[in-house]
């Protein structure tokens, strides 16, 4: 049962956008943009940074829905996905995203622990700034995601299939309403 | 020196926010909607939370500028904003407040953190459903902020009336551009 009375029994983060429509609709645009929109990042492998910065934050619920919508998106498909997760410095990925995956590590920890040697690694492996700042961006917003979902502890399902539908259902329509 | 070329000078997140103006307009307006938007929290305890969990994330850039802020919204001024982050158990606000604060603080720590007695404890301050959520997602959403402006490590600047001045333009224009 989530911390409050929401009034619906939607999981996970849609049901605390249903719960204040208005914020829910800012924190879906910009779960678009980050996530969608223009970008040399592939989808898959934003959603990947996004299930990877889940993952350390515990956040079940966010974890699994955009670890199935980047399993979904990736040629390698949930192996790659549970690959990443279990050992993140041999990640079946670009050794850019794996240097970027570091980069998103640092910053879930504290933006402050990011250091000039983590940039100058990724750099080497072909990171722009624009994709260092989007890593950045993600790793950041995926620290406010998944606080807002267990700090309120929202429904968190335990069927696997749920989140299989979730992550198609994302990689096809999106995050708008 | 900000880890990426910004290709402007503009402090803190408003740098971040010129270098992508569309992730910057999102963020413009969750900032407007959860700091200026409808809610039985005033401008000033809003910008009280907003400004303790940067505190904890130790951003001295959005801690400066929403304490500020803070300051210029609260009865007690710059005081209060200063009592507060040095003792918050004992802030000299509201019961409610101070229950909500300690809320934050777990959310800072991880949304996992947040316990059923931490959230009686706010009820019987009388804080309601509504009360909470809001508490939460400033929390939340300030883990990202501080995330994004220093793990970019965008200008921070160390005038005090730099913060001072920004304060009192939010506090009287608030967040969108």
């Amino acid at each position: 049962m989530a911390h409050i009375d929401l009034g619906n029994d939607i999981p996970g983060i849609r049901g605390l956008f249903t719960y204040r429509p208005d914020t829910g609709a800012v924190l879906s645009n910009l779960g678009e943009a980050l996530l969608r929109g223009d970008s040399t990042l592939s989808r898959g492998e934003r959603e990947l940074i996004a299930t990877y910065v889940s993952h350390l934050n515990e956040c079940r619920y966010c974890a699994g829905s955009h670890g199935a919508c980047a399993a979904a998106q990736l040629q390698g498909g949930s192996g790659q996905v549970e690959a990443t997760l279990a050992d993140p410095a041999a990640a079946p990925v670009s050794a850019k995203l794996r240097a970027l995956l570091a980069v998103a590590a640092r910053v879930q920890a504290s933006g402050r622990s990011v250091t000039d040697e983590d940039l100058a690694a990724a750099r080497a492996e072909g990171a722009t700034d624009r994709e260092i700042h989007d890593t950045v961006l993600i790793a950041a917003a995926f620290c406010m995601f998944n606080r807002y979902v267990d700090g309120l502890a929202a429904l968190t399902p335990d069927d696997p299939a749920y989140y299989a539908a979730t992550g198609t259902r994302l990689a096809e329509h999106g995050y708008l309403a």
